[in-house]
């Protein structure tokens, strides 16, 4: 390709507006464009970047027995209808209807319309199992787009789908998709962490992230410093620590206390530790059920923890006015006195303080030595804690580190969630029973990806390609040496190198500069200065040496 | 691949609603799959056949120096009001507005995207000219979709644009993708008349399409007999054969005409030929302007041909109550007196008749011996007259034919048409000065290329795939012979051929059957009565012969 006429050249002005390095070497670059906020233009540089990106994951999963294929853009609206998604809070559908009335759904993610292709077939287990993936584009209505491709509201997303006879069958599926996912990453020159995560709104029961570290992705999880343990924040298990279990219990009793709203008004008051305060936040459900959340002071409520182990669909902070309803105050909530009232859902680490303090659901009010068992009960017990830095990890033998990343990619356990939901989601089964299949999908995000890759691979003069998804191999820069470059352009292109010939009458800073800038893996320069030879030099080392047009063409072939 | 666990098998039922044949093979060989009417699945095995078909385009789109890159689905609606496309008839545009309020449409077409992008550089004469296309999802809200994939609602479709200094910079560019499309073509085992047509909500000044002759197809369009001319019949040009021109003008005058309101009415009534009877049509424009177009009594008004002779956006048939309000009167308009009232538009073919009859703007009155120049004048003239087989071709050598096709293509000119509508669309010229661009775009519908393939090439029990576009190239069928079938199938594919094993437990006519209709280039079965052979035989080809595996693989490299 001649630089001249490719369309999409280098351009230093300030066209960025995120802080994101990957955002601007890859605008500057002329990798991309934005169109609006969000919404990417990949421009020709760009595209061979996207493209050889998705020939990794599309050889990956073909060897992985996968079956590529596509479904269409529109999703039918009574397919969302079918799994009650089309109300559900984190995903954010964009829907449309034509002018025939039809309503659709602008395809975020495909687990209803790939159920519905399948269930348009008569399946017995002969035909199971199966992996069925596209490449398609995807759409999330986000308010906030940030981080150039890193969050954005349209993109290109392989999403595949596996249907099983059962869960063991799927659990081998599942197993090979994460090792398809770690070799996909490695080709890509990207390292991994796969990460523990909740299933939120695509359902199912378990599900693994692939995050690449780094310091300002959306991601936090953490890690036990002996790495046999690693999730993400939202659902992420620590061991609690004994506190005072051991002490007898006095007797409880109200006292007055005129005091702030906060945990750390109740602290100064009574001069007693953070950690034998009890912490109580009301919550209420998508019908509008309360909640109280009962918690050791020295923690906070995980509010995904807690909707799972609620297995509510959302959850909100109660308002003050619902508080009152109860008989209590803001500030001053106890569990005491409230059974019948709410449903109480304590943290495990209610077990682990003896004579707490707290609010005597009234103004002024705060009840000491407050013990579970003796003064309270819940309704429900288990783990609803936020995990931190420091904290034990779950088998208490090491302490997680807290990590940030960026999802790179995604692998869901579905299980029947919905087969279940979907009428006639079944195959036939040996016994000649109709059973629903056992599902789970599986997720890239290709410009998510891409610019994780520039966020790794790059210095303070451009981006450094990994040989394998370079644009192009080589950049050959001729320094009026129009007639020469021209000839070992020829060359290149006969031997099938992929290359870069900046032909233009610029000077030299400026193509070097360029050189650097797009990153790829070799650059080639002929000058004056350079006479019978080429100048060689990898744009991940600082050398550079001379040798001849052979030995360039050899060093290639390698 | 193995047939067992392909998803998409064959299905005997009558699942398609289409009568074209594509349609119904397509479906019954598990090759795509409806989700609602006009929204098709491509299944595994119809998908890798629409890739092929895109490998080819992309490969010839390349070699002609085109650069890809893809543009987002969602279109600011902003930048289809600044080209006035919003409320275009005859280009069903869907839109969609998201949670901030930000509208887009779901791109149709892309010509503003592509403008928006180019014009976010600042661009030399250096930089042009450049070809940029896209292979992307495209939305049409089609009131009918018909045909299978032969008119839908979404499809995928590869849309270029190029971008020059000048219309004959333009031209050389037009011409190479005209044969670029031919070779396209030809490698998809289509033929293809390159019929020159109107260019519709498009814009542009020319432009041709590629169709495939087939008597179902949508398209209508005219040859003539000695090949010179091909031309879409919204345009279709032809000589006026000449009638009565030589005779002397007798003296104009009204009489008594009680008929109906047709014009057989009027020939029965005067005894005269039709075409010396003079046909009045009114129409009004998109603003209301009433025009009053004048033909022979034996052509018909071509309105796409008319709208272009007015550069009128929109013409629809006026209504009575408008004719009314001229003081004429419907069944009996005539042109005389009309002068200043309505635009008066009228056909060539005017020049070829003396002495018309016609109304005379009062029931049940006419008017005989009505002259052109004489009696009435003409605000316009022009071709405004539908062509019909068997009129003269343009020239006058030879005689039309009418023709059906498939549109599978077209190339259009669009010359300053967006760059003129759309701000700060120019490059700066050689000599400082900033200048729009020339403009051309190119395009090619694949699952309409795709099912056209289908309806060429089949026989009445299936498919019969191209080589170069077949999804697999070998259908390997054993008739309880799974070891044999699992050696060969081994050797097959680690010698690189493409093949599909039918290693299902059914019996032989089931998997002949099959085979025929998914129309695999090549068959090899094994069974008992082949011995140590294979019998291989053709799709295409009726007769069967035994031959070893080596001969096999021989034949498949050749």
């Amino acid at each position: 390709m001649k630089y001249s006429k490719l369309f999409g050249k280098t351009s230093y002005g300030d066209q960025s507006g995120s802080g994101m390095i990957s955002h601007q070497l890859l605008t500057k670059g002329g990798f991309i464009r934005e169109s609006v906020a969000g919404r990417y233009f990949f421009l020709p540089l760009g595209w061979r970047v996207q493209e050889k990106i998705k020939a990794v994951i599309k050889d990956e999963m073909d060897k992985a027995g996968a079956q590529e294929m596509i479904s269409p853009v529109l999703h039918p609206l009574e397919l969302w209808k079918e799994t009650n998604r089309t109300n559900t809070a984190g995903f954010e559908l964009m829907q449309v209807t034509d002018r025939r009335g039809g309503e659709f759904a602008l395809g975020g993610t495909a687990e209803e319309m790939f159920v519905d292709v399948v269930r348009k077939f008569n399946l017995s287990y002969k035909d199971l199992p199966f992996n069925i993936y596209q490449f398609s584009t995807k759409f999330r209505d986000e308010l906030r787009a940030r981080g150039g491709l890193l969050r954005v509201r349209e993109f290109v997303m392989k999403d595949a789908y596996s249907f099983h006879t059962d869960a063991e069958d799927f659990k081998k599926e599942y197993d090979k998709m994460a090792e398809t996912y770690t070799k996909i990453y490695q080709r890509l020159g990207l390292e991994t962490r796969v990460v523990k995560a909740d299933n939120g709104y695509i359902g199912g029961e378990y599900c693994h992230e692939f995050q690449v570290e780094h310091p300002e992705g959306e991601g936090r999880f953490f890690v036990s410093e002996d790495g046999s343990y690693c999730a993400h924040e939202d659902i992420a298990e620590f061991a609690r620590d004994e506190k005072n279990i051991g002490e007898t219990e006095d007797e409880y009793q109200v006292v007055d206390a005129v005091r702030g709203k906060t945990m750390n008004d109740g602290v100064e008051l009574h001069g007693k530790p953070l950690w034998q305060q009890i912490k109580n936040v009301m919550f209420a459900d998508e019908k509008g059920n309360l909640i109280l959340a009962v918690i050791r002071g020295d923690l906070d409520v995980n509010e995904t923890k807690l909707k799972n182990l609620l297995k509510a669909a959302q959850l909100r902070a109660a308002e003050d006015n619902e508080i009152y309803a109860l008989g209590s105050e803001p500030g001053f909530i106890s569990p005491v006195g409230m059974k019948g009232k709410v449903k109480i859902v304590g943290d495990i680490s209610l077990r682990t303080i003896k004579n707490g303090y707290t609010g005597a659901n009234q103004k002024n009010k705060d009840a000491l030595n407050v013990n579970l068992g003796r003064d309270f009960d819940l309704d429900l017990e288990g783990d609803i804690a936020m995990a931190e830095a420091g904290f034990l990890s779950p088998d208490g033998q090491s302490k997680l580190e807290e990590k940030r990343g960026i999802e790179v990619g995604n692998i869901f356990q579905l299980g029947y969630h919905y087969s279940n939901l979907m009428k006639d989601a079944n195959f036939v089964d040996k016994d000649g029973q109709k059973k629903p299949y056992y599902m789970g999908c599986y997720g890239i995000g290709l410009g998510r990806t891409l610019a994780t890759i520039v966020e790794k691979h790059h210095d303070e003069k451009g981006i450094i390609w990994p040989e394998n998804i370079a644009p192009y191999q080589v950049h050959l820069i001729d320094i009026n040496e129009n007639e020469k470059a021209q000839m070992i352009y020829q060359t290149l292109i006969e031997a099938g190198v992929e290359v870069l010939w900046d032909d233009r009458s610029e000077n030299a800073g400026r193509k070097f500069n360029d050189s650097d800038l797009l990153g790829l893996p070799i650059r080639l320069v002929v000058s004056k200065k350079t006479g019978d030879q080429i100048e060689w030099k990898k744009r991940s080392e600082t050398q550079a040496e001379l040798i001849n047009l052979d030995q360039v063409l050899e060093r290639l072939k390698q």
